[in-house]
């Protein structure tokens, strides 16, 4: 499929975002497409939403933040879906309780396509026949639309895990190939330099969120990175350890999370007749020692850290060694077909590392799995959030969250770049999220 | 449609029985013929169960207690619906839990259509070649299973209106014809002498459930009892007084109950622009003043007799002041058409009484609503639970509940019976439950 | 130590009142006398209540029903405690929240004893002085007002067992003598025929609350009465029989409740190097197998008759058989010595049958252990509560309670009526519960 | 009082670090003091720990660490107390539930009492016979013993406020002079320059907690930080502009918070007769409004610094900023009378600032109010915690937690560093924790 990076820049055409905007909306449709319409209804958790409502919402914030803001005429596809699919957004207005999704049958997923294609269409038109002086109006907030939408595929993704994976029928989302992976050496450690960098964002031109900005200096001290991620086989050898049953490898915090929820292995891990099998979007299967461990806590990549002698990087380390690998990984769009589908030939489940592979450079920094950092996520010396609603969108998160870097499997390779930032609070483990050590 | 009422008696012949099965099981499917599949998902509070559960759960009480019993060679559809849509038979084995239903996307309605498919043919083959002696062992337990799945009709009704109230797009659940009703008279009271009764089933050839049983003496002094239910108008002075707002006439528990979830009206009302309307299965409309109210819980219906100077009646004056009247009301069969579809000309919602209504008997004792009794549900007199899975049924609620009398709207008119003892928490006021004054 | 039962009556004299008063109140200081100032601060459940609250709450009673009420000039003790102090009388103001007692370390102990002091010397000032016409306006009033520090003085030594019971150190209350009891024999039946009976409080000259009235006939079928209570021997076979694993002898609530709470024997029961022990207000010790069983649920009494093949005797029959016994047994006077205070001879703990019993009567219906009844709580048939805040008194607590009858060696002996229903929670352990099977 | 300041050093002789054991132990007495028994009872949050708790585990953590680690014969004064005054040792042991401190009523104060001097005599007959290896040995953990003793006296002082506050009596702890603050002038700021600094702990033979090390290179950009700390009236402001009922001044996570516990100011703030009152350790009183802002959480100090268009300091900024004053402030011991207990001439509340005060430097830096920085809580790059117990000291807190700065009225004087870390949840306001802005 066609790629849309080239459009996350300030100088973009009409054209330009069109292409994207019917791209992005398109990927989004395709992810629902393998479920039945009572699959876009549950909510299993607080953090989890219903498909329908991601599809519902990614719609309101262009209605919202363009239709509604650019066309003076412009009616409100429903006045209820004003309050229904606003997420967070104080500054817009009410918003119907995130943890009552679950509790919405209507609209189905039939009207809320009908949403979409209402709002597509007029968003297209009004895109076709803007003239420059308005577009630079908008072209922020529709490019942050795009994102944001990439955003909530990645978030359909692993909603949709996380709900399938609560039936005792484990059903499968999609079967696509997956080969075993190749056993990877031994860890390698590349070694940094003490000294004064820069990280955040770089190119003025080019779309970032507000979070990776100002781009600033910090003082780092020598550290090492090792070289890729780490293993189911690695992780199984902590857990055969005691590693969940001895508090002295975890935060306080990480200890009563651990008995107070009886985590013994990663998210979606069971012992099938003593055989470690985890749940994944394609199905119930047999845990492949040499793929990257994947759906763990904050805590338990932080304790698995401790147990291995070494720690988390910080964001500032991961940043400045990134800077020595292209954006290039395993990302969702590999599990796209030509045709903008699923592809039969590739599961969105991170793979081990090609027994060929590249041994003279960092790999797995991008896709494959978000990797936790030891930073906690705050604003960056003189960050300033945007004005009004679209300032709701990142700073005011900034407490108990830590960062993750990279992307995963489930984020479109044009959504990344070597700054950006994402964040979770330390016990969440539905996303794609794995471990890398330093020391 | 026909009615099936004489095949609930112990000498139904194969033939019979399949006619009452075949009927039985197409209502159930009629109620959800107005959904869409998003609906047949949500689980609105641990009590409500998604309507692919009722359906499922129905047919899983066939397939456990008939075909499985009776035939030597049968393989489950789904082993795993064993344990999914097993309701509470601890002795038929474990049960997925009650409060995470609505987790359940999987399986999907069509796949449930399937299932019930699967297994009404499998049935009603077996009927068709079954003897005797064969029938004569299984009879009891599918006039059960009929009893049962029409006591889930009622239910599936009940939950529906639940999970769509949630919405505030108040989804209509289906439109019907519903005419305002005329303004009723005062309150007339029938009176009754002190005397030993007998209460309870009373005729063997007929089914009736264990919980009717013995039928007993007991002993009630001089009562009279109200002749038709309180209407919203007169409920509503009950609130006007400050009847949510004063203690005085609330048992204790009812009192935290209206402070911690914040009663002001029945359940369903809300103010809408200074009036008060209520959703109802056709939709969010105006409270009609002459209707019955209805969804009020025990609490609410026995603070309303201690307002109104009068008490609720205790089950044994209920039923004793029911001998007077035919079993006769306006009960569910009420808005099915002739073709066994729901139809236009009824809706399912209490009405009020007809302004040419014969004055000289008690009136709305059955269907319309169910009405509260001061009486906790205990076992009768000598009561015994049947043995096995089937003694589960009713004996093992018997604490904490208040026996409710009569039906209602939602009740199939063949279900109903003098002796029929309804049970619900004191709290509860999804069903469709209303008052009826005694003194 | 003087009894004071002859008081109870509509004629007592104002000297005659005095006296109960004066001894009333000294045994609820004596029941303080073992314990620390520490002791009396905490609330260890909702239903426990600190001891310096109970010897304040009483007082607040005298003082609000009868000193505020009868002396024009009266002015309050400490106004807040008017709040502080108040149980659950709605109509007499605001209450500080129950659940909340635990946190007030003020009014001290000493500060407590104070107001216990200025209330009593104004009261029995006024009694010395009143005339008739005023007493008559509140000689009931007071009496209840002694019934009821009776009954907190039941409370008193059951919430202090409850709050030692949570310290690992089992602190003693007091330590007494308490030899093991002899076996006693098997149960036996006493039968009672099938007829129309009266039950209720029948004596208008003497006290009782409003619950034990109107007195009312009441048809009962044949049923037998066990002859005595159930040892712990004998539960324990039905510990050892997987009692509390399997759910066909439980309710579904009662079943609920063990497995939320992890119930594997009565409340204080513990294993102790595979030895069976409880805590008693003596302290931790190993359980007497032959003494009744103590601190059981209505939820386990219950499972116990049903697998004991039995079942629990409805108030009336309990009431009926009561009849032929006299109202005596092990009360909690025996455990006062002469001076009025607790006595080194006789624990406060349910003591097995006399080897030398009478053998042609029903034993230990009275004193010894509460006997939960299968009768849910509700006001008899004509039943009115009495006017104002002492309404408030028995009739609100009307739902979800179930009745126990016959006092416990916590109840003093002129406390104890036939007619008296004492009533808790089916879930409730820690009053002095046990259990007598009928059949 | 002297003061024990130079003991907190490496070369420490046993004679002075008798000395200082025993004012430290002291002081913990002379704060329990003014408490009725009854006091000490009672844990009004699970983060609360009542007092007679403070007082012995404080002492459990010296026969813990010292007496049963150093002397060969050493027998527990009670075994139960291992497990009872652990507060969070793995590595030592079982721990008694935090949340279930409240629940103990034994042992009473006397007997914990007797229990610290059963350990002060031993520990000092120790100290008064050791020989240098031996103290070589321990000096480190009795030095760390005296600064958490310290700790706890600061948490004493706050959890004992926190208990009363819950009583409606509103008990005043003790009563001392508290005149009214003059007005400050206008903030005024001191800016700092850009640069690479160093900070962290920097006196090897002095005292410090693991947290503050390694001492280490830091790059910080041009800030300025206000001169003194928010008064009572300039945050007055703020709630009278809507502060708390405008969601754009929060994080999400602090909007939540504010309206789940429905916050409407400072904790122990509250309007009495239309006038704010707060409780202080002198009782309910009047808010002065020169005096500086207390008992915020991290979530409140942050809002309020966006509302007035500042930001909170990072705890790098704040100790680079420390440098430039002396370690002095109102601090604990100013509360203190020459004999070593509480004063009458010095109320533990943070007074305003002197009318002729020094313009010329930062003030309020140390003693007065902790003071919230923008850092979260995490180990200085090459943190190692200490190993065994000891190293559960701090290192495992290190996630969901704000660092505070400067110590506050409850500290003692010769606790204080510039490099001292105090950290708690952003949701926390029971501590003196108080606003200082930057930007």
């Amino acid at each position: 499929m066609t790629k849309a990076v080239q459009t996350w820049n300030a100088s973009a055409t009409a054209a330009q975002l069109s292409r994207s905007f019917r791209e992005t909306r398109r990927i989004s449709e395709a992810i629902c497409q393998p479920l039945a319409a009572e699959d876009c209804v549950v909510q299993s958790m607080p953090d989890v939403s219903p498909a329908r409502w991601h599809l519902a919402h990614t719609t309101w914030f262009f209605e919202t933040f363009i239709l509604r803001a650019a066309l003076a005429d412009y009616e409100s596809f429903d006045p209820a879906y004003e309050v229904l699919f606003n997420s967070y957004y104080n500054s817009v207005g009410e918003q119907f309780p995130r943890d009552r999704r679950g509790l919405l049958s209507r609209p189905t997923v039939a009207e809320v396509l009908e949403y979409r294609r209402a709002v597509d269409e007029r968003l297209l038109a009004w895109l076709a026949a803007v003239d420059e002086p308005d577009l630079a109006r908008f072209r922020d907030v529709l490019v942050l639309g795009l994102n944001h939408e990439q955003q909530h595929q990645e978030l359909m993704l692993t909603d949709i895990k996380h709900v399938l994976s609560c039936n005792p029928l484990f059903p499968t989302y999609f079967e696509a190939d997956s080969p075993l992976s190749a056993a990877p050496e031994a860890l390698r450690w590349y070694a940094f330099d003490e000294g004064l960098y820069e990280i955040g964002h770089a190119e003025p031109d080019a779309f970032a969120y507000d979070n990776e900005l100002p781009r600033h200096k910090s003082f780092v001290a020598d550290f090492e990175l090792s070289d890729r991620l780490i293993t189911c086989g690695e992780y199984l050898r902590f857990i055969e350890d005691g590693g969940y049953a001895q508090p002295r490898w975890w935060l306080a915090a990480g200890w009563s999370t651990v008995r107070e929820q009886d985590w013994r292995a990663p998210l979606y891990w069971q012992l099938r007749d003593d055989r470690w099998c985890h749940f994944t979007l394609g199905g119930l299967r047999p845990v492949d020692w040499n793929e990257p461990v994947c759906h763990v806590s904050f805590y338990e990549a932080d304790a698995y850290a401790r147990w291995a002698d070494a720690r988390l990087a910080t964001e500032v380390e991961w940043e400045i060694a990134a800077e020595s690998v292209d954006v290039t990984g395993q990302f969702f769009d590999a599990s796209l077909g030509a045709d903008g589908r699923l592809s039969q030939h590739q599961t969105i489940h991170p793979r081990g590392l090609d027994a060929a592979g590249d041994e003279t450079t960092l790999r797995q920094m991008f896709g494959s799995l978000w990797q936790w950092t030891g930073s906690q996520y705050l604003g960056y010396p003189g960050y300033q959030a945007a004005a009004d609603a679209i300032g709701e969108y990142n700073g005011k998160f900034m407490s108990n969250q830590f960062v993750l870097r990279g992307g995963s499997v489930a984020t479109s390779a044009n959504h990344m770049r070597r700054s950006y930032r994402n964040f979770f609070p330390p016990e969440a483990r539905w996303q794609f999220s794995g471990i890398r050590l330093a020391r």
